[in-house]
């Protein structure tokens, strides 16, 4: 609560940058990956069986959550709300922001402390890189980042990497494919960030000319020792991949005239026939997938697959968010 | 859950068909009155005392409900919601799917398949006949179908039946008269299809000629062993009624040149003089009533008739839910 | 609940008017200054540690709150949603009405009743004076009016004067100062009409000619033994005030050729270096202040004084309202 706002988070790093579980705006401040494998993970996995065997805990009964979505974004608000309520926590939200008076007139600085008056954590999507950081700055109750335009969205690179845990039961030395539109593609650029925490990782980019991952990023990947290899054709780099991370081709963001006529990568069984078997390799992707002219990047006859792991990933992101909210939360 | 769906319905009928406690779609699942007149009736009852003594209870601790609306139905969906909540479950809600990604190029089946990652049970409502059954199909955990267009709405009839069971403490042998717009009137449709379930029903059915029930379903009635009785004068029929069904002439689903001239039937202070007295007769309505020009179909001097169960029945509504709720998810 | 209303309120005044406690629509409802001083403030300010402490209750488990906002809201409906929650209530909220089926032709007394079917209390914002009654007059369950167009705000009043007790540890005695719009500004009209419930009250009233005071509510004031004074400049009254009460110049309130051509207050440092010290002196606004064109009526250089209590104020918001919520559904 505002008044006495018991900061239960660590101290910032040494360069003043604020510890995540004070307010958790970037992959960069996950310094430590114990804080994921000792951590996070490990709390995760206990709260998905937590959800199986109760449906629900009283972990955060007490506190409660506010969504403030200035972007409609559905999962990531019921993800985030339903992971509050499954812990005892209370929920409050407000979606089209612009329908409503926190728009009217008033700054960001002030709709941040206003909410934080009422709640003890704000989840915050916005258009515009870097308002998160702002927010926080404002903020007596921690902020999290649910995505800020090309920025970043945290909590989703450590589901991701959740995911990856969860199913193949380890990170170090695997070989991560990441497909499609890697220009725009938030996700593949903060789950490329949180790989760098591992050791003997083999990342493979696979993605038209066009929509290449940003040279400035590829670099600062191998400032940290990943060597990203880039490819053109997804066939050469199935067979070795144990996790094959799919993205939307997300065409809105690209200038027609730079628009590829079809989607350049599309997986179906006989790509999956090519792919190392259950167990050893998972397929994922961060949803929603394009359907709407009936070929989406990820064909639906590969749903069945049990190497399709892209619900379950979906599902492991409500337990990942769980352990991410007690974390910043809860004192123990 | 997903990962482990712990489906607690009874096997599907011998047709095929899901019970109705897997997947509530259609009117059609409830084959046997027993499961209303010795179960979801007697439940709802109970519940209903619950609500007045304790107003919660803690049946659903755990659980989550997901009210996915392609249309708005604020009645519907708060009904649903606090029936959910009422029982100690969680419940998250979209409500203008426009405005959502949900809609952004995702295909049903991906929409519905993802907020089954985070849900227990969900209530959809679209606009087109037949989408809740292509859901069901796709979802690992249970939906209710809460109006699909022209289509069915199977919780308003089971509530409609409830409240007739509920004021008049039977239903066999009872004469049901439905008054208004019986061609575009869903309830009315799945109603008179629970009634076939009973003995001895005299069904009575109001309209002008243009809106007549469907000759379709009169058939299917008397396949049933009803023998609806059609009448244009509500005045000849008022007073051997036990239940009298007005609906509302949804003058927006007529073409122009069809539309009457005048609502056909309003129920006054007059009609109710001719009715059976109180404890024999009531007088249902759907709602929303229309009073758009004043004149709705039933007029507000008929409210403070102690006959006039309308509002009841909206009550009524939310423990016949409730009941629903609790046999789709309890194993109980 | 409707079928067995619990009227756990006092019967009505002499009057014939409700007592605040079976439906809160105005200010006038409060008529002995013991209702705020002896029971509401204190009950707020246990509240108030309740959160602090704990986080949330179980006073109100098993009542329902409905938000019905007819006009965008946000941070009243959210301090009426998390008020409840934090007391272990439910709530439904139904915030844009236009696009809902409430607004299908169906007359504001049928969807009272209809939401009182299956809620506890219902909190109204419409934009029609007025308004908040004629459903008062509808409801079997209470109503609390959060706004009706340029009527009252009652909670808005209370929870003000709440901030003035718990801030200054007194009302009577003090000098108020009333500072911007008074003209249209509802929260000044309301807390005047409250400040007259106490002894020796000095009223300072500073506004541009044009947004004056009405004269009306001036002699009703007056005939309540309060002495307004009417000012023009602000930097008169500062060191006399115990408390300053800035408001937001409701440019769109007013039509274009009387429109000041500035805005004619802004609280700076400069005008707080006049002000009493920390512990007898608070400043206060109803928030939001308008930041649109960068000078907001009060300035952001203002927050860091401990004499700003804006923010203070709506978290004291949160707290009357769930005192007030306690004190309507609870018959202790």
């Amino acid at each position: 609560m505002l008044i006495n706002p018991k900061n239960i988070a660590p101290p910032p790093y040494a360069d003043g940058m604020w510890h995540w579980r004070r307010h958790f705006i970037s992959v960069a401040q996950i310094r430590d990956r114990r804080d994921l494998d000792e951590d996070l993970f490990p709390l995760a996995h206990h709260l998905e069986h937590m959800v199986h065997n109760e449906g629900a805990s009283q972990l955060l009964v007490g506190k409660c959550l506010y969504d403030l979505f200035y972007e409609p974004s559905t999962r990531t608000m019921s993800s985030f709300a339903i992971a509050m309520k499954r812990m005892g926590g209370m929920v409050e939200s407000i979606s089209n922001v612009q329908f409503s008076s926190v728009a009217k007139g008033e700054s960001l600085e002030d709709t941040i402390r206003t909410l934080a008056c009422y709640s003890d954590v704000i989840v915050l999507r916005q258009k515009e890189e870097g308002v998160a950081k702002k927010a926080a700055e404002a903020s007596p109750v921690p902020v999290i980042n649910a995505g800020d335009g090309k920025g970043e969205h945290p909590t989703q690179a450590v589901l991701d990497l959740f995911t990856i845990y969860r199913e193949l039961k380890r990170i170090d030395g695997l070989t991560v494919t990441m497909v499609g539109d890697l220009k725009h593609g938030r996700t593949v650029h903060s789950l490329s960030r949180l790989l760098c925490l591992y050791d003997g990782i083999q990342l493979n980019l696979v993605s038209p000319p066009e929509l290449r991952m940003p040279d400035k990023l590829v670099s600062e990947l191998r400032g940290h020792g990943l060597e990203p290899r880039i490819h053109d054709r997804l066939e050469e780099v199935v067979p070795e991949s144990d996790a094959l991370y799919v993205t939307r081709v997300q065409l809105e963001r690209i200038p027609q005239d730079q628009r590829p006529a079809t989607i350049p990568y599309i997986v179906t069984p006989a790509t999956m026939a090519m792919a190392k078997p259950r167990g050893e390799m998972i397929l994922m992707h961060p949803l929603p997938r394009d359907s709407q002219d009936g070929n989406p990047e990820i064909s639906v006859e590969v749903d069945a697959d049990p190497r399709a792991a892209y619900f379950r990933q979906c599902e492991y992101g409500m337990y990942a968010r769980m352990a991410i909210l007690s974390r910043m939360l809860r004192a123990d």
